[in-house]
């Protein structure tokens, strides 16, 4: 497909040689970093300013045409890509970090930041970013899709950590949401609805995060268990006890040997958790004991300290780069990555049942997650050419999700819904999915804004 | 006015006495905490179950009657009032604890449980509710105006505690929304929408909430500083320094006038900190003796600790009553509550313009707050016979929104709009307030759900 040659024209006017129809621009925009693809769209725009969004996204509306916001392509449920083709809507260029104000913890950015880049123009301050979902994401993607990750369990959300943003709705207007003050009663929380809608209620040009005290101290360890119901359970007693963990992530066996072919660790193939604690040295050798005295009531063994500050990085890369490590148990291989978030106690029970399932099926599907919250995945490698196998994956991922509604839980911990996982919304919500829908309608009446995401199809 | 007879007999076949059109029981839902009043609704209803509320909302729907929510009535800004007649509906009888969930961390309730009464229940179960915004408000209400209080700096408001509703909406559909899980990245946030709509949206039946862990140790300490200003740029430099506060109020010199005259207590007629430290028993030493070092830096002096429970109830006995205290420091007078929060940076300059505006205008009007948010109130006491006083304690309300709104700051920390804040909604959301009406369109086609609130009205 390709634009009408009016709009075309119309978009060129505001965005000059930063409008593109060749197909190398258009083709990148319908990659994604799992396994999910779409025909191309069917132009990329790269805006400057929430004012050329907006003057996009009212063109764009007037001529009935998809607009799909695209931050780093990181997305593992195929959330940017354009199933009903379009204007990809590509936002990396608005990566200035617009202002740091120390004394209240807030920074404000544009959506192309990255984490990382705030992350390193906070050092000097004192202050950090905490949401990390281990892609090097950028901060307006991370509110799209209400990302989380490893320090989730003591730094909250991207929910947690937006205070208000910009927007710009389908028919061009431009918005504030949200304040700067710690808390406000004044009406719906639009900031809230605007985080995790994945595109659809509107495009964020701008965010104002809460930002956190670098901790005095940090220690981080990893230990390993004879079993994956003991790792577990110790994870389960150890939210109970109301132990401030910064981190608390489960690994399986077949992680920890991904992680030993991928990153050359030498830890036991047996399931491990890796933790962290953050607080005055005081405050982090209390934890770390009490903390020492649950794991060893569920058999945790080969404690081993990340004392340095280069041991914990390398700690943490060997963590985030799970998802490629794991990918390589099995060249050429293909991921179906599962992420469903229990409530605590159904958590051992969990991921009991999925170990076993998988096990039945005969795949290998590594296990591993930000278990302080209920929230793990399994990385189901299939051949994507053995109609099988990915049918096997798919049973498994869809038992995985029903086990976790049957106890009141979520078919996303993190990862949002995207392409992946839309099929499930109305078996999570029932008649709320359909409250979505109304809402999505009243903001986007010509559903010009990633449709056929998230929300039902239109009647 | 009275209800359409057709509408009346439908709602006494789903009531049956439950139903009142009396004179006392109508204008006892016109009064408010506050000098707020309305004419009284054309009936009282006592749901006892979500269906029941469905029916009648059904009912109400296709008679284009509106129905407006009734808690506690313990509102500061009138929500409650029923400003174009309807049915008052009265959730105090849905007032059942239906399951406390202890290695969830989690208690579902009824709408018109109060947090006394689930604080209560849980006292066994070494658990609680930490929202607290003073009075027994009831948990339905509190979520339906995003209330927060003295320990939101430690444990966040109920955008934070509330993990999961059901509610009915104006259409009589029932829906659930949120989860069990810790988190989830599964479709736009219903349950942030529902919280704060103050009943506009829909009538909430049931709340998942978010319990804590009752600390092991507890501190609670008392000070007083020779200025207004140190005093706040005390709670500002502790704030930065990243003490887990549990509370941190401040009191100014007629607030503790006040206390003295109506709880008996003695406190220096100078601004006060009262403040509160959870934890294990070091890391509350440790942080009390870091406030007590920035404290004094501050000049702060004459700490009294309540080392026993019975004294720290005493001391939050007082701070909680200090609506009725100040009241009582000009018998026969009518308050006017403010509640602007702003960015922390912004507190000592925002409290002291304030004080300084309420001395020019020459009212009585006490300063207190919940400054670890950034969240204060002034209490103007005025004559509501004489016009001169009511007219210059709005312009000191108009005056400090503006100057809030100005820093970033909101109108509301947390009392919300109601009657009494909904002229500067336009001003705090801009376009954002128009969307917000879109949202109410959608959800309320016909304006049965306490009109004439929070939103714009429709042309």
């Amino acid at each position: 497909m390709s634009l009408p040659s009016e709009l075309s024209d119309r978009l060129r006017g505001i965005l000059g040689t930063r409008l593109s129809e060749i197909a190398a621009d258009r083709d990148h925009h319908a990659q994604s970093e799992s396994f999910h693809r779409s025909a191309p769209p069917d132009a990329v725009c790269w805006p400057d300013s929430a004012e050329e969004v907006a003057a996009i996204l009212s063109a764009c509306n007037d001529a009935r045409v998809p607009v799909i916001a695209w931050g780093t392509g990181t997305s593992l449920e195929g959330h940017a890509l354009p199933l009903r083709g379009g204007i990809s809507l590509d936002l990396s260029r608005m990566d200035r970090v617009e202002e740091i104000r120390a004394a209240d913890m807030q920074a404000t950015v544009q959506p192309g930041v990255t984490r990382e880049a705030l992350n390193t123009e906070l050092r000097a301050t004192g202050l950090f970013f905490p949401v990390d979902p281990g892609a090097n994401a950028s901060l307006g993607g991370m509110a799209a899709t209400r990302a989380s990750g490893t320090t989730a369990v003591r730094y909250g959300t991207m929910r947690d950590n937006v205070l208000a943003l910009q927007v710009v709705l389908a028919d061009g207007r431009i918005i504030r949401t949200g304040t700067r003050a710690a808390k406000s009663s004044a009406g719906y929380d639009l900031t809230g609805l605007f985080v995790g809608s994945e595109g659809t209620l509107g495009v964020i040009t701008e965010l104002t995060l809460r930002l956190h005290g670098q901790p005095e101290e940090v220690a981080a360890a990893v230990c390993a268990f004879d079993s994956l119901d003991h790792a577990v359970e110790c994870v389960s007693a150890t939210i109970q006890s109301g132990i401030p963990m910064a981190r608390i992530e489960f690994v399986d066996a077949a992680s920890a040997r991904a992680f030993n072919l991928h990153s050359g660790s030498a830890m036991p193939e047996q399931p491990h958790l890796m933790i962290e604690f953050h607080g005055s040295p005081n405050a982090v050798r209390e934890d770390a004991a009490r903390f020492g005295e649950i794991a060893a009531e569920f058999g945790a063994q080969g404690f081993d300290w990340a004392t340095t500050a280069e041991d914990r990085a390398r700690l943490w890369r060997m963590r985030h780069g799970a998802y490629h490590a794991c990918l390589a148990l099995r060249p050429g291989a293909s991921g179906l990555i599962t992420d469903v978030c229990v409530p605590m106690s159904h958590l051992p029970a969990a991921v009991h049942a999925a170990a076993a399932d998988i096990a039945a099926e005969g795949l290998i599907g590594p296990i591993l997650g930000h278990v302080g919250d209920g929230n793990f995945h399994s990385l189901l490698l299939v051949d994507p050419a053995n109609a099988d196998e990915v049918a096997a994956a798919k049973r498994i991922a869809t038992r995985m999700a029903e086990r976790a509604l049957a106890v009141g839980g979520t078919i996303s911990g993190e990862h949002g819904i995207g392409v992946g996982k839309r099929g499930l919304m109305g078996a999570q919500h029932g008649e709320g999915w359909e409250l979505m829908g109304q809402i999505k309608a009243a903001l986007d009446p010509h559903d010009i804004l990633n449709p056929g995401k998230l929300v039902p199809d239109r009647n």
